[in-house]
């Protein structure tokens, strides 16, 4: 839990240390309380004491909507959540089957998942240091499990090396340390690097790099038992007679410098994706629900904003239930808007130009997403692959083994396309039945049992999603400099949240730490208003 | 699951082919399968057509002794098993609140740990490729859960680096990756790899240690967004206002050479230790009690053997009912022997003066574990540590976090220690009282609200473990060389089983995998004979 029973004492002197002598001298103190900087989430905003019928009309029911109308009805305010579809959750979200998708262009999906199966077109993991998800997780009793993101076991495939062939991740990047490990060791015993390093630390180095890379008392990685404790055997130990290992052949390195290698490794490496990581038990929507059990009855549903206006004395709200076709107004004091920028730039919003510039800057991203189901776990049963992921150059990006009822017989579902840029935009130009067939063009590649164990598929592409026109807002450097800080800001009684008015883009966290902030603002402003 | 709907068939083309074209023919038919070979089990053993009346009798109900007891009986034998504790399973143990148990020395503990908490003093994770032992889990009903292994957010520590703090394996591995990147493309740089590498490979391998090391333009690893994306942020990325990240300050270099840094980076990409990992839900008991499902009504408890006779005829065990005092005989056409061998040098065995040099060549290892109780999960509150392991080089050698139950309140076992060679030495020759002392005192260097949240412990010296005598076999190069195969081979009616007639030292899956060997062969000598 993140709310222990004597974390209080602690965040209490954190918080007074914040307050007395700023951030500079908080992270000071964590450090020497023994905490890395693990997150900018310190706790609940702990808002209180709205003025008497103070209100805030929050446009998009998705977390970071739900979030500030969860706290911000805490502080006393009058919420009303405004949401365009008849679902809470907005990005988080899973199909199931029976649900029916329709996406732009008029191509409409039955999901045909056997029972229990989904397929989490939107936020799909969540890493162990998104405390403010983890939190809210927990406090609205939504269940987690971990997410096995990093599997040594999985493949690295790409078609320029290997001959075309999926390798195991660890055999690539044991051949690609050990190689690099002997390189470097040359170069230190050829003196290229005495004017670098100290006698004693190339000492150090070479030890590190005969025991890191596995290499063999001439400090080559050479094929043997040695080399192959890493990546794998040709047949691993065993038992009684026939127990003896036998080593493995080592891969080309030719190869084993293919990017699909290093940037397998570097991915696995990256703080968003680093190990241990979660899901929900029972599909990443169970988080959108936890939510939504908290603040539903403050949500219209089917309501399509046309417009927001503002005055010096409130904002006003029209739109549509789109179920009635009945035109609306919706008042308030304040207005915390989630609508992702790619929809609000088509809305007519009162706020300054500098505003309406930053809103229309950001372009989004269109990821596409393919669930398949099969038969059986082969890869599981065939493969020993439990969870984790396998990256290919082809347009699928990957296929991503699920982490749930690990071993159980009956059809499972892996995410058999997580596909960006090019792929994407490829695959959202085709039918639903066309992107099916592409992932099992592509997945046959690495695993040839696809076609004889397939039953069923769905897929989502984010660019024809009809309430995001994209998946999530892609900031640049330069238009972060521009910006940023603008949209983030209050434009008089209007303020914007989710995962785009943050630095934790494309993550549910980013959305939540965004929301934290902009009520927070706004609270402080209402006050002094 | 391992025996897929469709996996007989698969199973029966490579038997096929193993049986017509021999061992090298059908591994090359697995990888053409797109099989990697990851285990030397190909299903359980199939044995049938024992000879009427035909019995056998197996020393010891652990898992190797009931894997025995569980297929012979299928195969149609008389099969009886000779337990000295009163209570199946062996060294696949746990220990919960309201056990006793009592060391050799006398040491006695009555283990407090809270309801549904518990330490498997033995085996604790299993590998994914340990198919033979997840195959009878899921054969008898064991259920398993992840055991999280690899955690980039767990601590390495080292007394000598790092002015004796702990630091997040992420930044000392991405510290370490960094400054290897870094050198290795300044010697290419420097023409020092002209000779070893063509110019290709050489502008393949520099895109790469860019990519992977995180190197700036000018191919230094330097502070940085770039390499605090791989190592951790000062202050991460967040929402809002103040949502830019801050990059963090590299470690030292020469600290980074540090063994603990590169042995720990070296340890999580070892074989036995690679993602995924299991553990069964409730504790690593479940195992032995789904064994002892199946052959409980077989197995005579409290039997201490004393004498293991043979002749052309049969065996006889010669065993006291060590709750009675009762002296007593069992015959038998066939035994199978798993006691360990540090305990069957004791025992007086009619085998050959070969054997007997095997059984004795052998030493057992004395690992230390310590299980720690606390008030709650502070490695998951307050430093985001949800599962793993933290090394350090004091005697402890570890500290592994929990991976059940995970966010849960309330209190929770860690693994404080898991002591080898000097440290388990020194460790077992403390009181119990004294080694959770010196857990505490160690384990606080890393955690320091040790102190604060402990309540009780529990610890088992492998060295001192009354029915065992040590943890496991040591076999050297050179002792495998002199005795395993005399040790594996049956000697007149007489086969041993157990990790230590395996090359999979100290695990389970050596344990299964050596029975299935033994019994095979017994099998095959039984009918010849």
């Amino acid at each position: 839990m993140i709310d222990g029973f004597s974390a209080p004492t602690r965040r209490q002197i954190l918080t007074a240390i914040g307050k007395t002598a700023g951030m500079a001298a908080l992270y000071q103190a964590m450090t020497a309380l023994g905490h890395a900087a693990e997150t900018q989430f310190h706790g609940p905003p702990n808002l209180s004491g709205a003025r008497n019928g103070a209100s805030v009309i929050v446009l998009g029911a998705g977390l970071s909507g739900m979030l500030a109308a969860y706290e911000l009805t805490k502080a006393g305010y009058q919420v009303r959540v405004l949401e365009y579809q008849a679902r809470a959750g907005g990005r988080n979200w899973s199909l199931r089957g029976g649900d029916t998708y329709t996406e732009l262009g008029g191509a409409t999906q039955k999901v045909g998942f056997a029972d229990g199966n989904y397929l989490n077109p939107g936020p799909w993991r969540i890493p162990h240091h998104h405390r403010t998800l983890l939190h809210y997780c927990k406090a609205f009793g939504v269940a987690l499990e971990p997410f096995v993101q990093f599997n040594h076991n999985a493949y690295v495939h790409s078609t320029d090396a290997f001959g075309g062939k999926p390798v195991r991740y660890k055999a690539a990047a044991a051949d690609f340390e050990g190689h690099v490990a002997e390189l470097l060791a040359k170069s230190i015993n050829m003196k290229a690097l005495d004017a670098q390093l100290s006698k004693e630390d190339r000492e150090r180095l070479l030890e590190a790099l005969r025991a890191w890379g596995m290499l063999d008392h001439d400090m080559a990685y050479v094929k043997g038992l040695r080399s192959s404790s890493h990546r794998g055997y040709e047949r691993p130990p065993g038992g009684g007679v026939n127990g003896a290992p036998i080593p493995s052949e080592l891969l080309d390195f030719h190869d084993v410098l293919d990017p699909q290698v290093w940037s397998t490794m570097s991915f696995f490496m990256n703080y968003e994706m680093q190990t241990t990581m979660f899901q929900p038990v029972g599909g990443m929507d169970m988080i959108g629900k936890g939510f939504a059990r908290q603040v539903s009855q403050l949500i219209t549903h089917n309501a399509k904003v046309s417009k927001i206006a503002q005055s010096a004395e409130g904002v006003t709200v029209s739109y549509t239930d789109i179920a009635t076709g009945t035109a609306n107004e919706a008042k308030a004091d304040w207005c915390v808007c989630t609508i992702p920028l790619s929809v609000l730039s088509q809305i007519d919003t009162q706020v300054s130009p500098e505003m309406q510039t930053a809103i229309r800057a950001v372009p989004y991203s269109g990821q596409v997403k393919i669930g398949l189901e099969f038969k059986r776990r082969f890869w599981e049963e065939d493969e020993s692959i439990y969870g984790g992921i396998s990256f290919t150059n082809q347009e699928i990006g990957l296929v991503s083994y699920p982490n749930n009822h690990f071993f159980q017989d009956g059809p499972a579902v892996l995410l058999g396309a997580f596909a960006r840029d090019l792929g994407a935009y490829h695959l959202a130009g085709m039918t639903p039945e066309g992107r099916i067939e592409a992932a099992l063009a592509q997945g046959s590649v690495i695993h040839p049992q696809y076609r004889k164990e397939f039953t069923t598929g769905a897929s989502v592409a984010w660019s024809r999603v009809p309430w995001t026109l994209g998946c999530c807002a892609r900031w640049t450097e330069e238009s972060r400099k521009q910006h940023y800080q603008t949209l983030v800001g209050m434009d008089g009684r209007i303020v914007l949240a989710g995962e785009h008015a943050s630095y934790v883009g494309c993550w549910m966290e980013g959305a939540l730490l965004s929301s934290i902030d902009a009520i927070t603002r706004l609270h402080k402003r209402a006050l002094e208003a």
